[in-house]
């Protein structure tokens, strides 16, 4: 099963993006519990890479965010969270064209996060390899940079998975 | 069938974007017969929409194009056409994946270019409205404007096509 | 005093911009009588310029955009209506960080908007000149078409006010 | 010689792009007289092309501009002029960097406006494609619309060159 | 009082931005004395937080770029500066423009520059987080991860402040 | 002579870019022998700056990129390299507009990586700074942290050299 440890049920934390069936936020509307681990807890004394550092940090500062958040940002967070959900179109497509709307207005956040939610949809290589081929035939190679971190989040996380 | 009509195989378009089954382009690398009308002769005589005002414009200021390139401009158009066909992504969904990259970047012209080509693939209402809030969220409020125009021109293939 | 014609009432309109207190929208939160007009019927048959065109067209738009709407697009546009809502920064202030942000985003639609909106909240010609100098410095001379077309629409704006 | 009417010496226009040697603006600082004329009255009769259009709203709306801007304003436009005088690197190269800037940014206004420059400045079709195509490649397909006008306003102004 | 500790006055740094009454910076035009000290030297043995490092790294690059700058980027520094002085407009709402346009852009030293600006023209959390809202929602969610480390840094300066 | 050690010839990069008279990639298309060193040996032992930070790391997620990259890919790796190369324009100009253009587009590795094909290239300071200047100019303030790293990186550069 492809996942990833992303820790204890956090109550407060405004995201919990790593379901693998379908994506699934902690915010205002979307409260679901969360029981699976997703790496054993062997792994986490693993030279911390970046996929952790990234988790880490996104959640802590998410945490901060909703401190200060008032009424629209909270709508906002979950409006993002609803956006992805399974409907006319799957899981995984969206998440796809979450991936490629993030690698072509190059942000390196949005992109490992959709990655690694691409990676817990099941998306094999090739169609990774495909979808970013859109991306850098349509955004040019302004994204080759960001090409390249988004493949080395890739690389991590099935290392990680094997 | 939803098609749209394209006029007589052009030889010397650079882009030949209505197959129906998947894309196709005609550049240095994809020379395929297209014998297909898309709409009847009858209604040439319409009103012109601004479905067919794009296609007539980008078809005349392509060939234009192709007039002034150089080999490089050359592959880069056939490539182009290469990331969008069929492979382990359905047509279907690297054309979703290329309207969802237009729209957050904010292209009319691209946006119209896979409105088309979406309604040619069979996408739904649904599935169109899914791909393009995934866009509005991950684009914000500035790419409303495109998704007015976007939703214009799908409302008018759909006319078109009763 | 200082305000636009903007029609009957229009229940099934997205968008009211207009209110000149504050920002008023009809989405599926908001549901303002709106009862004044802003411009004499007798300006009506002027020649139309480029807001009443932008308004026409918007409206119209809209519309259509709101017949294919989910629930995902109207939560997002109704989240719109409630960031430009007067709180502990007032409307004017808020209505010049919609402007400068889709100055520096290059959106003329957004641009052309958020004028009107300036307009009707009592925005000086100075307060303006402050404000989109902030944008052409932030957004360099890429934004100067666009500030080009936000003077033009102010100005006509003034015109029809005099 | 390569050159374009642009009407009467204008006092109070904010720009007078078209001097054959090299870039001049006439703002707070640069003072230029301007005495040649670019195309012969009797074109003026032809059918208005994207060229004249873009040039005459341009000099319209930049007036209207300078009634409103400040002295901010004006320094930015007139560090705008200075930008792309003579220098260690030539007129020629600076407006080819100033399109390829425009070409990437996606300004088609820009795009019309660097185009015009560098046909006064004497660049070849050859170098012409050769730096759109690293505009192209840089910014991705996404571009492309903005090539296909940036080439029609290179055919119109050869065309009338003639 | 809300301020910020930057060291000696620095006669070669060509921005001194945290005069707590209004945007001071040092070009070829503002000559300004400076001579407060905005936190105590005592907080100077604390852990460096991400605003000490973002100033220090600051002002020794602006340094770097000033020994290579010609005349017209230390006027366009100038007028960067001159587009946020008080004028009809007040510093603080200026600093909430230069904000959000910074924001909806995407960059984060800039919005690090601005945060801290603005906690020093005393903005209240309230009015950062709506200023926010509406760069969050004219950008989308592509803006979040900047939006964490603007809170982030606000979060900062306000312990600092305590 | 200007130039940078890149370490053993490497076949299995995909990129080559140094070497110092011509832009060169190794990619599908283009297969050059590379045989001099830029930095003589004893300069590796130098405190490793951005430069030899930023070339390690982009040579070794080029690695990782061409283990996941397809014929699109590849192929429009290798277009990149096209569009470099010596033709109407000079390689000299053409890696100033690869820079402008990354520059406009705010991308810290692309600008680097033009930054240091300029300077192998021969470009001067002054050359430089004025193609940032357009470059600052087009693009904004919002550009002035991009422009202190290509100082930055420039600067390293020179040192290096001496």
């Amino acid at each position: 099963m492809r996942c990833i440890k992303i820790g204890e049920p956090n109550i407060n934390s405004a995201f919990i993006p790593l379901n693998p069936t379908c994506y699934i936020r902690k915010g205002s509307e979307v409260d679901t519990p969360l029981s699976y681990y997703l790496f054993s807890h062997e792994e986490e004394h693993m030279e911390e890479g970046i996929i952790d550092k990234f988790q880490k940090q996104r959640e802590e500062l998410n945490r901060l965010v909703m401190e200060y958040a008032g009424q629209g940002t909270k709508r906002f967070y979950s409006l993002d969270s609803q956006a992805y959900r399974e409907g006319a179109l799957s899981c995984k497509t969206k998440e796809l064209l979450g991936l490629v709307a993030s690698f072509v207005l190059r942000c390196d956040d949005c992109i490992k996060y959709h990655i690694i939610r691409c990676f817990v949809e099941g998306v094999s290589d090739q169609e990774l390899e495909e979808a970013l081929l859109i991306g850098l035939v349509v955004g040019g190679t302004i994204t080759i940079p960001h090409q390249r971190r988004a493949i080395q989040a890739w690389h991590e996380l099935k290392q990680k998975d094997k």
